[in-house]
Parts: C-alpha cells; structure tokens; sequence
C-alpha cells in the first residue's frame, strides 16, 4: 500500500506542514507546484528530499489562486485549466531532474479535485492535460471519482486514493469539511479507519453504514495538527497487520 | 545572422506587441514565462506558432515582478534567482515539448538582463541554473557582458546580442532608456545599424564614436510602436546586402 | 440620464481601452481597483482625470484573479467576498481623496456583477460591505436584479444599469457573451438601442420581443474595439432626442 | 513608552506569528496590508482586534513581493513607490473605520524601511505619499533615519524607534541580519536592552561601544520564535523600572 500526503505548501516566508517528518513516513509526496502554494525554492527542496529517501513525487496541480489555498472553485475555460495543469506539471519536472527524480504522478487540489471528482468535463480537461505532457504519468483521484473514469479514456493509468483521515459519507464521497467531525484528529482512529480500507476493503461512514472503498494509495492530511503522528500511526498499524508500505 | 524578438509578453486579457507578424520576420522567439509576464495559454500559443513556423524557442526569463514587467531590479537571494529561473524554463519546456519543439537557448529579461550583464555573481547563478536544467541550452547576452563570461565558465554555448533599435553609448553599453534617442523609432535608421553591426562589426554610438560590436544575433524590441515595421525593414536590408538570415 | 464605462482596466505595463476618451463622453467612470485589473498608478491617474472632468467615480469591485480579469466564477467564503470588496473601495478611496472627488458608487465587475445579479446571498454581501465602508454609497447594478434588491434592504441608493451595446434576452437578461450578436459593435445601433432605453424605458431582445427597461445608468463597455465611437454616438443621439446626459 | 509590533503578516492561510497574544503586550500594532503580506479578512480581524484592546494601528507598508515578504529591495519608480504606498495606507483605513478606529502612523516594512532609512529621496517620496493620505499621520522610522528628515520636512509628526530585540552597529545602525547574534533571541537580555534604550538613551553595540539612542517606540519582531515571551518580558522590566507604556 502506498501512503500520499501534501508537501511543499508553504510559500515564501510562510510554512505549511513538517515535511521533512512526513517524508520519513510516506512513499509518494504530492508537491504544490505554484499556484494555489508552493514557491520554486520549496519545490527544489522538497524534491531533493524526496528523491534522498526514494520517495516517489507527484505534482499537487490547482487552481491559480494563493490567496484561497486552492480550495475556491474557479470557473476556468476549459483551455485556460488545461495549460495551467501542464505548467505547473512541467515546473516540478524541472526541479525533480535536478533532484534525481521524476514526476510520476499528477493529483489535483483542493477545489480543482473535488470538481474533477465530479464534473466529467473538467475530470477530461486535467486527464489530457497530464497525458500531453507525458502518457506514463499516472494520475490520482477519489475511487470512483469522474477524474479516474476521465484518466482511464484517455489511457493514463489511474491510482485511487482513499482517506485514512477524512470521514466518509453513506455514498462513498467524503463527508463535506463544514461537518463536524469530517476530519478525523485521532491517530489511532485514523489507523483503524487504514486498516479497514486496506484489509477489509471497506469504511464505516459516519452514520455507520458500510461502505465499499477500493484503494491504490492512502492520503494522509500534512497540514492537521498531529498529521505526523496520524501517518505514523496509519503506517505503523499497516505494517503490524502485514501491508507492505511500498511506494506505488 | 539570427533575429531575435521578445514574444507573448501578454498577461490574461491583456495583449502587448504583434506576436503573429513577428513571427514571419524572426528566426528565434524569446518566450516570457509567466513571472514578470507570459501566461500558459500564451505560452502554449507562442510556442506552437513558433515551431509551425521552425522559429526557434528561448526562455525570456525575469524576476517575479508583473506589476512591474521585470524591469525593476529585485535584490533576490541567490538560490531563490537560481530557482526562479529554473522553474520559469521548466515550465516553457512543457509547452515546448507539446509545441513539437525545444526550449533552445535563455535569455533574460529587463531588470534581470542588465543586472547579469554587469554584476558577474548575479551572472553565474543564473548560468549555473541554466546549466542545471540543461548544458546544451545557449545562453543569450549582451556581447562583452559579465553573463556570457559567466556562461563560459559554464560550459555553456553563448550568443553574442546586439540591438538594432537602441542606441549604444561610446563605451559599448546601451544608451540608457531615460535618455531621449535611446530607442531607434525609424525603421530605415535601425536597418542601417543592423547592417553596420553585421557587415562593419561596429556601430555608431550616440556621440559619433565608433564602438567595435561583436553580434551572433540581433534583437528586435517588439513593444514598441512600428516594432514589426523595423523587424520588416532590418530583415530586407541585410538579406539584400547579402547577409543570410538564419537561426542560430 | 447618466452614462457609465469602466475605466482603469490596465495593469502595470498593460493597457486596455482608451480612458482619456472615454472620459470626455460619459458621466460616471467605474475605475478597477487593483484585483481583476487596475494598479494604484493607474487608479490615481483615472482619479485626477475623472475629477478634472467632473465625471463620478465609482468603484468596480471584482475577485482577486488577475489572470482571469475577474470573468471567472469564484466560491469565495461570505467573509472573504466582504472584506475583498471592503478594501478595495477603501483604496480607490485614497486616490478620490488625493484627487479632490469621493468614491460616489458601487459596480461590482465581470462575474461578480453576474453572481450577484442572480445569488441574493451573494448580492446581501456585497451590499453590506458597501453599506459599511459608507452607507451614501450608491449600488449599480442591473435593473431587476437581485444585487438591487439587496441594496435596498440594506438602505443604500441603487442605481439600475441598462446597456447599450449589449443585446438582451426576452426575459431581460443579457444574451450570453457566448452568443454570436451579444455585443452590439455598431455604433449607430448602440444609439437606437439607448434611445430606445431611456424614451421607451424597452428594448428589443434578439428574437425580437419588447422587453421592459429601467434605467437610471446606461452602460459602455470600454474594452470593445470602437468603444469610445459607439459611446460618443449613444451620447450625442441621446442629447439630440433632448435626453440631458448628466452624472447621476 | 510605546511598545510596537508588526502583526497581521500572515496570508491566506497561511499565520506568521501571535497576533492575539502580542496585542496584551504592545500599544501599537504595525498592521502589513497586503502587499508583502495581510490580506483583507486578516487586516479585518487585527484591526478589530487591536481596536478593541485599545492598542493602537500603524500601517505597515511595503513592496509588492509576497514571495519575498518585502525583503527583497526593489527598484520602484518614484510615483509606484507612491501610489502603492498611498493605497496600502488607503486600504487599511477602511478596516480601521469598520474597527471603530484609525489609522495611527505608518512604519515601512523590511527592504523599504531600510532604504528609506538611508536614501533620503525615497525617504521624501514615502513622507509625501502619507502626508497626501493626511498630515495628521506619524511616520515611525530608525531614529536617525533619512526616513524621520523626510518626514520632518513634508511637516508630519515623526516616531524615532529602536529595538528591544536587535542587536546594533557601533554606528547605531542595526547589525545586518547575517551577522549572527543579530536578533536578540534571549527575553532577558531584550529586556535589559529596552530599559538601557528607554532609561539611559543609550545602548550597547555589538563590539561594546556604547551608542546613543533616542526612542519614542520600541519595537518587538512578532515572527521570531519566543516573541511574545520577549515582549512580555520587556514590557515587565520597563513596568518595574517606572516607565509608563502607553500609546504614543
């Protein structure tokens, strides 16, 4: 199983996160490339310490737009959205050639992946836009989500993500963030929720129904409070049950 | 001879100078990437008119200034102008790639440009960063500047620049724009210094002198009033005296 | 009857429409305030020039997208939209003071005019946020929309805005940039349709329908080519049917 | 004495410093307005909270340079730096009036503060720039400054102010941040600084010189680690010793 979590969201003078603990504990890092977080500086040096401890990168593509952290939808032009992805993508190429590294994978941000979770028009815009800059990128979304189904037509590979931290609705979306207790701050919680997802293939939703949940890889929230304990808790309970904890 | 010129310098709605038509009379586009102006849409365009017409593409790379168009120099840090300028190609390289061409050669831009030709520690960072992403990239600088010194040091292939509408001062260096003349508005007036540059290797400074001029391209500014005219006017002149006009 | 356009669209070195002219025409100029478009040089430089003419000054309030020019939807958070627009009507502010003129009015710009035109939500935010920085602030906004109603409940002035360049649907909404027609860009049918507007208090819709028509404000769209010809020929036809063209 | 700190600098969402805890402590609050920091929901929240608490705001002006939080030296044109630093000041009034409150004085921030400690035709272009948003504004600055001359002769109250937290020159300049032991990270010792600054008008440089210091405010840096701690400190040391710390 393989643990994604956000990194390189600060910008300028401002931190976002402890990356440098969350590389210790992941195996594929989703690097903010520019413009909803993220400044170059930051790019390169999340790049060297990926690549240094052989962790896979990914670009985190969003929304132009530092001041709302990517998470405002934005109604771009189908064109406009397209072009921004593949800047962004080919950015933090550059920054993982220095490091030794490659992008391997694009997973939209914020507003940008909950709308290509669901909008198959927009899911098609990013999917093309990562196969044009290169096909054996693959890309990472919600199970289930448009954004999967999108990647798959346009004969990317696909990886889908489930949340070892985030709440579930009944219908196998996540639970909106403004629900008290979306997010889940327990470790320990978030390690059961882990195992259930990798081993039982399913989670319980927060009215407890049973939900099928299929996943290639976990996301771990950086920027919680306590997100380093959660992903060392998550890892640690996956590895006592005999998951490999193996980048994808 | 090479024809240079600073292309898709628009930003969103706004437009600024006659990418198309300068397209028809250069041999190599100098592509601003996002940072002081440039955005992908435009960049997408440029780059793929660019290789329709077999124009060679450059990294017109400036600090992060669009408010000021790059041309207010920014005490940068040196990792941080080492990393701005690597993500700024980087990026260009995507659409490049999608365009069916290569980024082939740096150039900077505005406050930059004239920083690097001067100050030698400001010259190699932006050579080394060039070098990083690439050491078969040309690097594109005034001749006799600090910038392709340090290009040299480098290892990097350079090119010599020299303007046909600016005026130069006895000692080598522009006319600065402050003073009245600095910019050649008339289109038969800058053929003739383009002809002087390339057949004499000299040019006549503001006061009369003659100043020795070393050229392995020359650059057309495209924003001012009548750009393409002159772009026009330089091309017919040196072809009909003999020059070929060819990218480099 | 009073004559509107948006003014002070540029940005740094990006220039859009032609002010000066623009400022000889109408009544009342919508000046951008810095987050779609507009820079503080350009907002004093329209400032100085709207005062010496003794044209009014509004404040064109849009979301923070340069890249967008503020035509793009954004989920702003209730908050965010009300302290967005907050500060930019205080800074435009600082330049009517400077130039001896007050901000006298409110219009909000691109997507955020058309949001809250129809979200009344949306609308009740914007209209407190002007309500706040001052209560004798003037809303304009199009007749019948929501964004008036919200004025109203929060006791502010509003004006209702008609244009004459752009064509209407039969239920009074305006046509859709996308349709082929929307923008009227002949000069004399921009006067027919004003006339038509302000003596007829209707309008033709594109298929043909008499449509009802109030206006207090008659919009022209500055960015158009030939905006400044169809916003001289609105106001001499105008003057001509006997209509005193005067700042609300 | 007054007691100054730099707050609001965070951006988005991304924090930089306590803003809530420093408001207990200081008198004036050096509020950032947008431009290397502070958007407007923030701007809101300080200003409301410093209203409330009686504490004083100053805006904070800078350079246009989010990614490098003002720190970066750039060569404005005299009428940018003037009108950027009207409509921060501009805008920051806005919030104020909302707060119940004004603005105060104002502080320029980072590479401005120390080029228009120096320069003395910077110094006038900002001195002017807050005497058109009104004369009644203090201008805080080094004392000694170019900054404190300027404000003197444009005719507007001026603040000479010096540091609890920073180490000085023999010269009475402040020791450049590359020096280590530049900022005085140990409460104690900022302490003692401040009373030796307030009570003996003097203070140890670096080498051990004594220097003459003259002080209206004192500033304590929020960003630093232990900030509120130190200014707690200073404020209690100076409270022992019989200095009143009230607003300016």
């Amino acid at each position: 199983m393989d643990l994604n979590a956000d990194l390189g969201e600060g910008f300028g003078i401002w931190a976002l996160g402890d990356d440098a603990a969350l590389l210790d504990v992941i195996t594929s890092a989703n690097v903010a490339c520019g413009f909803h977080a993220g400044d170059p500086s930051i790019m390169r040096r999340v790049c060297v310490a990926a690549s240094d401890r052989a962790v896979r990168v990914g670009a985190q593509v969003g929304y132009r737009d530092l001041a709302g952290f990517g998470r405002r939808r934005i109604d771009y032009a189908f064109d406009e959205l397209r072009d921004d992805v593949l800047y962004q993508i080919a950015a933090l190429g550059g920054f993982c050639a220095v490091a030794g590294t490659r992008v391997s994978y694009v997973k939209p941000h914020g507003a940008l992946y909950n709308t290509a979770a669901r909008d198959l028009d927009i899911a098609r815009v990013v999917a093309r836009a990562v196969g044009e800059v290169d096909p054996t990128l693959r890309l990472v979304g919600l199970g289930g989500s448009r954004l999967l189904e999108a990647g798959r037509e346009v004969g990317l590979g696909v990886a889908a993500e489930a949340f070892a931290d985030r709440r579930y609705a009944p219908d196998g979306s996540l639970a909106p963030r403004a629900l008290e207790r979306a997010v889940i701050r327990d470790a320990g919680e978030a390690a059961d929720q882990a195992v259930c997802i990798v081993c039982e293939h399913e989670v319980l939703a927060f009215d407890g129904t049973r939900v099928a949940v299929v996943a290639d890889t976990l996301c771990i929230h950086g920027d919680t409070d306590g997100a380093v304990a959660i992903a060392a808790a998550v890892r640690r309970r996956l590895e006592q049950g005999g998951v490999v904890v193996s980048r994808l």
